[in-house]
């Protein structure tokens, strides 16, 4: 019996289904988690350029956007134990070239722009107070990496019971055997899987509905 | 390039250490996890046997001890998204025999046993005031599932800056894919892998110096 | 100048006001918050009488509800810091009959029944993501003690950007001038006071453009 | 009977204590709240002044300090209900004097500068990660508003099981009344009071001792 087929029989794997009020997050798309020679590679780049749509499409339903970055102070006052795994972060400080978002993904006003120091986009920040105050059901994740940020803010997103989506072909990752083994663990019981087609799809059935 | 030169090119996979005051957290080892027909199997009963001489010694030297279970409201209003991707979880009510701890493993007198709704241990739960009140600074994580609640506690604990050591063999999966895969995310970003032995006399030699 | 003018000079006291989705939280109206010889008096049974109307709308117009009770270990594992402020807390185990949630207001199926150990309702809890789950925006509180649990859970209720209504009438404390100066902070900073009888029409009329 | 006879009758007011591992929270002592055409006024300048020395003995002994501001995004991306009790608030944005730590106590390199958009300096940041990174075991509260960011934090450092001391001359608020009112419920519930001197005192013992 392989893998899929044992989370099948004990019951995972099932949909938990889009709401009626979606936001995209779009986490820690910065240029240092897109630059090989930083944190990034593998597929990030292609992540990125399939975000593009994704983004269009959400600004014109009016659907909440928010984007992360990993930002740690100038002095190090508040590096942590994450920073002794991999003390590179450490020069993710606000004015950093590698802490900016990508140019291709650019904010505009009224987009919610939050630093974290943590994995997950939840820890330590105000994401679920802006997602309740924007009375979001539904949270679209697009990122990098996605066996480490996108997987962790996916794990919280579903524990604060918003309705999940993993956006497939818009989250990255620096090697691809990760990337894959987290998509797994994320649909089996965290997420529904969908592609940026699919997703574009689903928000503009919405949009037309309301 | 495999994948753990991409890590290392990049700076992850480095040591975060033990503290002086670890805590012995075990996770869901409870009999709906050891049962093969309901969310067990795979490598967990010998994870279960392995933790045995584990708490045995972190009794010995007086190191705080958790365990965590599962547990939903017997009428369901409690039940939330996960219960939508894995319907079966709601089994786990309060006084059904998967929600107990494994015989092996009964907690004693003063250890502390905490319910969640969610997979880390951390969520919507007093783990982290608990670990402040005995001023614990490592968490030493075993438990079910390593690519499940293992995993989400493991990322809070290291969120919370605290040294966090997964017990390689101490933590158990339905599926063995999944298990080497969290172990190999987890060391790269989050915890320090140690077998039991290691533990063991890591957590002896804490004693002797006090 | 008196302190309610230089509130209002400097811009406080303004209406947050009431959503389209509301829920009804009973925050420790249990049998030790009732008797004056354990945690209780004051006006605390009058507030216990008047929330009975109010329950019995919220469950006429479908509203959902949840109670909190403060509930420590058996054996004491659990204990913290307030446990040092005021040590016969720890008599507020799971099956004492200080614990129970009075007669008066007895939860039926589906009531969302939460245990806590700390003052805020939503401080290691699933409040949060309970509430996310059922889509509300707005938390009408009730419950005792006015400047301990209520004011607390007040607090995050609007840091959570619930829109957050304390009934007046609903909530009740040990001693007076407490009551009366919790009351002032929470409508000057974080919430709107309304009295049973006009939360009850709002909720009337929320339900009748449905 | 009155008030503090009824609170010393069921067992509150106990002394929590003072542990061994300090931490200074200076809480939005920020120009904003030190202009009484702002939020300012009352006894917040008595206080700035009284914390000079109590942040030089921090300094001197080497306890971990950690100042907060408020403050909002520049569009107001993150406003929320806070923002509608009190729509002056959303002029504390990232650059405006209002939102600067006043000159008096100008933080150094090395010391802990959080931003929050909430009352409580735990709630959305990293306060307690960071708090857990340096093994602290007591949290010791100065800033303002006595009866608003720094009460909201108190209750949060006690749940959190740091034993919390309010520095009763280092907390000032714009009105006396709330002030008051709100130094008798912390001490009878969540924290300790102590004078400056005696916080120094207790402070430099620490130290001999170490």
């Amino acid at each position: 019996m392989n893998d899929a087929n044992i989370y099948a029989k004990q019951g995972f794997g099932n949909k938990s289904g889009f709401g009626v009020r979606p936001a995209l997050l779009l986490i820690d798309f910065v240029n240092g988690f897109n630059d090989p020679k930083l944190f990034g590679g593998g597929n990030i780049p292609q992540a990125i350029a399939q975000t593009q749509p994704l983004l269009a499409c959400a600004r014109r339903i009016g659907a909440p956007v928010c984007f992360t970055r990993v930002v740690y102070a100038q002095d190090g006052a508040d590096n942590g134990v994450f920073c002794l795994k991999a003390p590179k972060l450490a020069i993710l400080t606000p004015d950093a070239h590698a802490s900016q978002i990508v140019d291709e993904l650019t904010p505009v006003a009224g987009e919610y722009v939050l630093n974290k120091t943590q994995p997950s986009a939840f820890f330590g920040t105000n994401l679920v107070n802006w997602l309740i105050s924007k009375g979001v059901d539904t949270v679209i994740a697009t990122g990098a990496t996605t066996s480490g940020c996108v997987r962790a803010s996916v794990v919280d997103s579903m524990s604060y019971n918003f309705r999940t989506i993993v956006v497939s072909d818009c989250v990255g990752d620096r090697a691809l055997g990760p990337h894959e083994a987290n998509l797994f663990d994320m649909q089996q019981k965290y997420a529904d899987l969908m592609t940026c087609a699919e997703t574009i799809s689903q928000l503009e059935r919405l949009k037309t509905n309301t």
